[in-house]
Order: structure tokens, then C-alpha cells, then sequence
């Protein structure tokens, strides 16, 4: 069976700029995501950046993916268009799409859902548990009832 | 415009053999329900209990009915199918139907889902914010952004 | 109460440039529309069209737009962006919004699903029957088991 | 990888009692649809009747199940209650379930949906054409727009 194809797309704006992020994920975010999918030999995975040509979104890398996987935060207005368009044909055309962190505000993902996107939130560095709703689920595959972070800023409804 | 006819329906157990209970709810919960709609002119309100004739469920009732507000816990075994299959129907032809607290795992709840209805839940004594997930919602008119109870039991997914 | 504002809006387009057309709808389609709902004293219709000062779709109109019908088909091109993000923004605010005909095919019905809104048709002057397959909605009271068009276009999956 | 474990259940009360389906379908619907599916490596199939112990559907045969695919019609009165629960439980626990044709009607379809489950129909002995509105599902795989069955009963909405 051919792999599928995971396309880790990276904004990789506060790794660059702030020492104390890139002290945490040294060779961005992308990099950490990618050595964690490495391992599952049904992956084939790359990586991407915001930096790259065409933002890392060219049709070339697009057409070639099966799934991305889109971390995005402080950049989202510098996407282009032309890019979003892209993102969006192939999401309708199947190609899986995993947005991570603040990519709920991102072009791509308002775009898909026509919706706001927003959400509540404050910064409160509390213990964030996250429950395992739909055990079920592939994507849930050895997750127990939930997973925790130590310390977390706090999201809430509404959403959408 | 005819009025909305809301049928009330208690299982009426608790109230009549525990005192504290009968202390907090003197006529029964589906009094202090009531009481709470009455002065919406747009609804005839009335109340059943399952001490009544047909476990208060009759096809006189029902038909009769174009919302049923459902509060049920200790006695779910004792509701017989017939009654059950009353509700359903009546369901099936446009009647509201809202089930309050351990209504959740009621036969007639149990019958419309066609799952488990089961749920996670710890007696906790905390207090409980319960969000207003869907403001825009008539039934959620006038609610704020939540609403608190100081006491409560804790609920939780999966749900189903 | 308040009565209902409804917004009927429409390219009117066709009715201008197609005497057949014309003879049909001598006022414009938004005409015949506003015609069959004004019976409803529930309702305060009003018309605008895409000839109108922004289009038609000013914040001044959708800001006093309880719901808003919606009738395009040829100059879907021509609205600008800023009228789409104007009827987005009150659709999520809460206005409702029935689009018409070719209104599936509208930047703003587009930006609302976040997909192609793409379908299939052709050119067929066969009888249509559309079955009323909700029968218990609101806007379907009156409406029998279905309606029929004697010649139409027809229309088909995949939608969306 | 496991195999996916494929239980056909049929009713096989037609083939027995009708000679002219019995000539179509010699061994019974389960032996046609197992021949169907046998050629794929990935499923170990098995096949059994109400005729069976248990009425073919015992906690043994549904505990090594993954997907349940069931064909029944004239004989759902017949299905004893206690096997309706043992089938419920097992979806509930993640197993596959495909009713085909009249098992729409089968009590654990109503069990499961809660609804009537009814549909219309009309027998027509029509062509009928059945679109593949879902092109992206795996179960849509190599089927093209549409499947076309020469003389067929029609069905249609409302459904549920």
C-alpha cells in the first residue's frame, strides 16, 4: 500500500524570534511533530514552512499530500490568498487537514468552515485536562480517558 | 394562537420518602416546575406524576400534550413499556419532549437514542458553571453567559 | 411582537435584459416575491436589488434584515467582497438567510459553506416534483406531500 | 493486520419458501453475498441463519464480529428481544452494521434509530438508479456516478 502523505506545515515565526520558544522546539515546531510521525512507518512525512517558496503551499507540495497537518499563530494575515485557494481545492478534492494551536484563527480554517472561528480564552497557566470524547476514533488509538497539560491557557465556548 | 400545552411529568419518589427532599420541593418538583412556567401566558401548563392513572402517562394525556417536561431517577424499572411506546409515539408525531436530570438514562430516553445513555458522573459538592453553549437558541433567552450552582453533582463524556 | 423584517434582495438582472423574462416578472422577480409574503401580517417586507446604492446589501439595510431571501444568478462576479463580508457577519450574528435558485452558486452562500457549491443539472423542461421531506417544519406547514413544476432544469448530487 | 471479521446474517426465509427466488439465489442471499466479498483478503466472512442457534445471532458469533452485515424482511417478528439486546450492545461496543434491504424495518434497526422507520414505496418494476453521492467513502470505492438496477420497487422520504 502506498504511505500517506503528511505534509507538516509550520508558520515558524516565534521559534525564530523569541529565545525561549526556540530553546523548547529547537528546529521549530514542525520538526518535533515530524520526529513524533517519523516513527509510524505508514507515513511518509516532510516538512514545510512559511518561509519556504509559495509559503510552503505551493500546488506541488499540496498535490503531493495526503494530509496536513497546519500550526499557525501570530502570521496568519501575511497567507496569501492564492495560497488559501489552494489549501481549500485540495481539502475539497479529500486531502485530510489537522489544524494545530491558533490555526482554529487561521485563514484556511475560517475559510473551510465560514464561520467566525473565534473562541474565549485567558491566559491562566492552569492544569488543562482533555478528555477522550470519542474513544472510538483512530485518531483516539491508545489514548486512555484523557491527557493532561500542566500548565495551559484555558479556552471556552462559543466557538464557531 | 393556541396556547403551547406543557405536560409536566415527576416520578414523584424521592419527594414522598425522603424529607429533606419533601422539605426543599413541599408540592414536589413538578409543582416548583410549574409554579416556574405559569406566568408565561403562552403556555397551559400541567402537572402528572407516575402515582397517577397509567403511570400518568395516558394516550388522553399525551395526545393532549405539545411539550412533555420529563423529571425522572429511582423508579425508571418501574415505567411499563406501554407507556414507553405511548411517549415515543407521540414524539414521532412533533411532540417536544425535554428530559431533566437522571431522565438521561429513562426508559423512554433510552428508546429515542437507541444508545446507552450512559454517563460519568461524581458526587462532588462543587460548584458547577454550566456554559450557554448556544445562545442564539430561544430556549436560551435571557440566560447569560452561564449559570452557576453553588452544590452539585459532576458530570461528564462520554455521553451516549 | 415585533414583526418579522424580511429583506428580499435580487439581482434583477434576467427581468431587464430578457423581454420573456420580463413578461413574466414585469416587476422584477423581488417584486412577485414581496407580493406572495405581504399577506403575512407577521412580516415587513421590504425589496432591494443589486442595482441600489451598495448593491443593495448596505449595513444600514442588513442591520434592519431580519431574514434575508436571496435571488442570483448571472452577476454573482459583480458583488463586491465587502457586501459578502457584510451578510456573513449578520448571518453569524444571526439573521437568517434563504437562498434562491442560482443563490447556491453566490460568493456569500459559498463563503458560508467553506465548499464548492457545486452541483449537477441539465437543461431538461421535465416535470419536477420536490418532496416534502420535513413535514414538521415550519416552513413547510401547508405544503402537501410535494410539489410540482410542469418544466424545469433539473438538479443533482454531488452537492456541496 | 487481523483480519476483518464479516458476519452475513440472513433471514433466509424466501429462498425456502418461494422456488422462483430460490432458483436465484440457490444457496440463500448470505451464500450470494459471501461469494461477493470472499475474493477480498482482508475480510474473513462467515455467514448464518435465523434458521441457526440462537437464531444465528448469539453472544459467541457477535463477540467475533466486526462488522454485522444483515438481510432481513418477512420474518422480524420472529426475532427474539434478548438477541436484538445482544446485537445493540455489540454496535454500541464499535461493531459494523450494514441492514440491507427490508432490514430498514428490523427491530434492531428501530432499535437503534428510535425512530418508525418507515419509508414509502411502491412496487414499479421501474429502472431505478441509485446515486453515488459520497464518492470520497471508502464503501464508494470503483463505483461510478451511479448504480442501476433494470426493474426495481421505489422508496422514497420520508424516512426515519
Amino acid at each position: 500500500m502506498n504511505k500517506i502523505r503528511v505534509t507538516i506545515w509550520n508558520e515558524f515565526v516565534h521559534e525564530r524570534e523569541n529565545s525561549h520558544v526556540a530553546k523548547i522546539y529547537p528546529g521549530g515546531i514542525h520538526q518535533t511533530l515530524a520526529t513524533a510521525l517519523r516513527p509510524n512507518t505508514e507515513l511518509a512525512v516532510r516538512t514545510v514552512t512559511q518561509q519556504d517558496e509559495a509559503q510552503g503551499l505551493s500546488s506541488q507540495v499540496l498535490d503531493n499530500t495526503d494530509v496536513l497537518v497546519y500550526w499557525g499563530h501570530a502570521a496568519h494575515d501575511d497567507i496569501k490568498n492564492e495560497a488559501v485557494d489552494r489549501i481549500q481545492k485540495r481539502v475539497l478534492e479529500g486531502m485530510g487537514f489537522i489544524p494545530l494551536h491558533s490555526a482554529h484563527w487561521s485563514k484556511i480554517f475560517k475559510r473551510l468552515m465560514g464561520t467566525s472561528c473565534a473562541l474565549r480564552y485567558r491566559e491562566a497557566g492552569e492544569r488543562e485536562r482533555i478528555w477522550n470524547i470519542n474513544p472510538g476514533h483512530p485518531i483516539a488509538a491508545g489514548i486512555g480517558d484523557y491527557v493532561e497539560i500542566p500548565e495551559s491557557e484555558m479556552y471556552g465556548e462559543p466557538f464557531g
